[in-house]
């Protein structure tokens, strides 16, 4: 039975898509979107069963652009890693020039920032809206 | 015209696959490959041409698969970065619960170290051995 491990669980849930369920990072430095694909015992991207795999990299896909259009970041960063909360999932960030990490990465960098009651709902809004459109294609 | 970027070039060349070139990391603490897809003017994950996509996800699950089989490692860290290097370059790195880096991300952690020659010179054999299977197929 698949169910999220408590630290994704805990993020903010955006959507499912037909693979992945959407989350995001409660982190206003950097739109940070987690897609974790609905199958129970997946620690990494090496497991994901072949007749998955175009499906998740469809979706991979379809949040870079949602990252990509809504924000018009610097570069995206896509990840799995799962050192630390061994369930897949991929990070797809939208980076800045000007954010406070970079060039480095995120997942170490002390900056760390939720957002406030106001910005939350305002992203929540966006990002959802601009999934919406792609589950109805 | 497709060209390495200098700071990639500079990698040890391990083969080409029919997308991507295939890069090792001079870098003991964890084996560590950079696959590059042989196409001018990529920047990121989401400039990849659609009939591209299949080949360099199926691409990265092979490297995924030479390092998991030579090297048992506890988890695959897999992730397009490029805030550094903007051509677009894949890392699939194998990581272990007793590296210096861990559980941490390795891309900004300070412990670095070359392999010596001999070292160098068999896991570039073990690699090479390793992928030329898939070539084959």
């Amino acid at each position: 039975m698949f169910e999220l491990l408590p630290s994704l669980a805990k993020k903010i849930h955006l959507c499912d898509l037909p693979l992945c369920s959407v989350l995001l990072e409660d982190e206003k430095n950097y739109p940070w979107l987690i897609l974790v694909p609905r199958r129970p015992a997946l620690t990494n991207l090496l497991n994901v069963a072949e007749e998955d795999r175009a499906q998740l990299w469809d979706e991979v896909w379809k949040a870079q652009q949602v990252l990509s259009d809504l924000f018009h970041p610097t570069q995206l960063n896509v990840a799995s890693i799962g050192n630390k909360t061994p369930q897949l999932h991929i990070h797809v960030i939208a980076r800045f020039s000007n954010d406070p990490a970079w060039p480095h990465t995120v997942w170490d960098h002390p900056a760390r920032a939720a957002y406030d009651h106001e910005q939350k709902d305002l992203i929540v809004i966006q990002l959802r809206e601009a999934f919406s459109k792609f589950k109805k294609n």
